[in-house]
């Protein structure tokens, strides 16, 4: 990547305007369960219509296309939100999407994809991006990365956008991290509008490679057999990308991580006292909230980001029922 | 009660005033998973703090009492939400709050309302009434009625202005009817602002009170022995209130009846495609939309109020896992 310039809280802006009236304002609700000395709040991209933060940066992307790139058409490749955002952004914008996907993608989350109007193509795990290169250089489709890219930040920071909006004096602000497009747009935005609130990034202690990164500066990259040890489907990333590590690494104050039965918990938390349904991955910045709270920075006023909510049915019935 | 005059846009928009910033404005959620030529909006008002829309007329009747009012103290008799509304209600505005429960009211509802600062008097369910009628007299609280009353009419009614706000071109509204505020709040409001949408109360078929008094004219009680058989508590009034009826028969197009099992497959739509916690009688109106197609005036954008989500983590667990 020549261009390592960093987004800036104006693209956030601009972002927000293409997104308006598309994406959920989601609300920020106030949490009468939580600590009374800090108070919570909670934003639930779970309530997108694809059930996660992952369609502001899709529509963003798209949004932004030259007339030249929309007739060529858009692909990305992924098993999970990702796809549905991709798919369902291009359907509005009239873009026709492709979308690789790897075997072992539950047929579900094929199908939702193709019902979005997308082609799906199925393709071995390891095969996912040779052929998406393969497809961009055949027919050239327009590639839609999944967080390192900086339309895609852009497009994910209008959380923070929203979050600084409503509740104009918050101190600590908890987001999910796994490539690093929602936590550093986030970071960037919250940075550029109250310096002095503190953003702290979660993540599964199984999938930890965010917080060593930053505990050592360095972006370093676990293997997937570890990182596919927790239950966060959606925060398995083996890295931060290379353009959200420089984001991070400016503008991220601190990072814990949250073991597999805080996950758990947390998903319980917010189905029975906030009335959500998220997945585990979605549960992680709320995990840190209530389990970690000697390691956050001093403040009051904390927001957490519960970033989806697409969950396996039967995982999440189990898990309400006390299970992991 | 002396006198009937009807509520109106204008004491809804002036309860929305009131009530700005303290109640959540819930977002209007589009619903992929809805059928396309009848594309639904959900309405999710188990998202305000205390779990249910019961907050907005709480609030808006503690925000217009007068000094003198404020000064004696409010009191509501309740088992459910209402009893959490207007005790979270009269913490913020600074009033103290006695409430009447049955003991029948389990343990952590009970704990839920000390904790907003409220005094929790517990009586045998059958002197419910009468006691709260004697704290009046004694002490000169003022009573914040569930339903029969204007100030909470116009309070709920605010849920049909932000409806009519976010999606002017509504044409079917399908909303919940217990006692009637919440009902009668919003069609007075639909109607008002866009006369050519239909209101279509939904009720759980055995707690039918209020479909056999729109179908007969006439007000009718059922008995607590028929309407306790719905697992929709919050549905189990036996008739609609006096006030809220002068509303309803005018200002509601249509009415129908769900069964337990629909409300339950209404509960498990709700977790797995819109990613929401729903309690049954917050089902309701989303279970009317999915089964009782046929029976809904014609119209093109749906909106279904997810009225509440404070259900029984164990009965929702079963719920989530196929049960009833």
């Amino acid at each position: 990547m020549a261009d390592l310039s960093l987004v800036t809280v104006d693209d956030v802006r601009a972002a927000a305007d293409r997104i308006a009236g598309v994406a959920v304002r989601t609300p920020l609700l106030p949490s009468l369960w939580a600590d009374p000395d800090r108070p919570l709040w909670l934003k639930p991209e779970s309530l997108q219509a694809t059930g996660a933060f992952k369609i502001r940066g899709a529509l963003n992307a798209i949004g932004s296309l030259s007339a030249d790139e929309r007739r060529r058409g858009v692909i990305a490749h992924s098993s999970g939100n990702h796809a549905q955002a991709v798919a369902y952004a291009a359907k509005l914008a009239g873009v026709q999407a492709t979308i690789v996907m790897p075997d072992t993608t539950p047929e579900i989350k094929q199908n939702l994809t193709r019902s979005h109007g997308a082609e799906v193509i199925i393709v071995p795990p390891d095969e996912r991006d040779t052929y998406s290169a393969k497809l961009v250089d055949a027919h050239g489709f327009v590639s839609i990365p999944p967080y390192d890219d900086p339309r895609i930040i852009a497009g994910q920071g209008t959380v923070g956008l929203e979050i600084l909006a409503e509740l104009s004096d918050v101190d600590v602000v908890l987001v999910p991290v796994s490539g690093g497009g929602l936590s550093s747009g986030v970071a960037l935005t919250v940075k550029a509008l109250r310096p002095e609130a503190a953003v702290v990034l979660v993540e599964p202690e199984l999938a930890g490679d965010a917080a060593e990164s930053l505990r050592t500066g360095e972006r370093v990259t676990w293997t997937t057999a570890q990182t596919y040890r927790t239950m966060a489907d959606g925060l398995r990333t083996t890295s931060v990308g290379v353009l959200p590590w420089e984001h991070l690494r400016r503008y991220v104050d601190g990072v814990v991580t949250v073991t597999e039965d805080e996950i758990a918990e947390a998903v319980r938390v917010l189905a029975r006292k906030a009335r959500l349904v998220a997945e585990p991955s979605g549960a992680v910045a709320t995990a840190g909230y209530l389990f970690h709270a000697d390691e956050l920075p001093a403040g009051r006023c904390h927001v957490a980001v519960v970033s989806g909510g697409n969950v396996d049915p039967a995982q999440y019935a189990a898990l309400l029922d006390g299970g992991r």
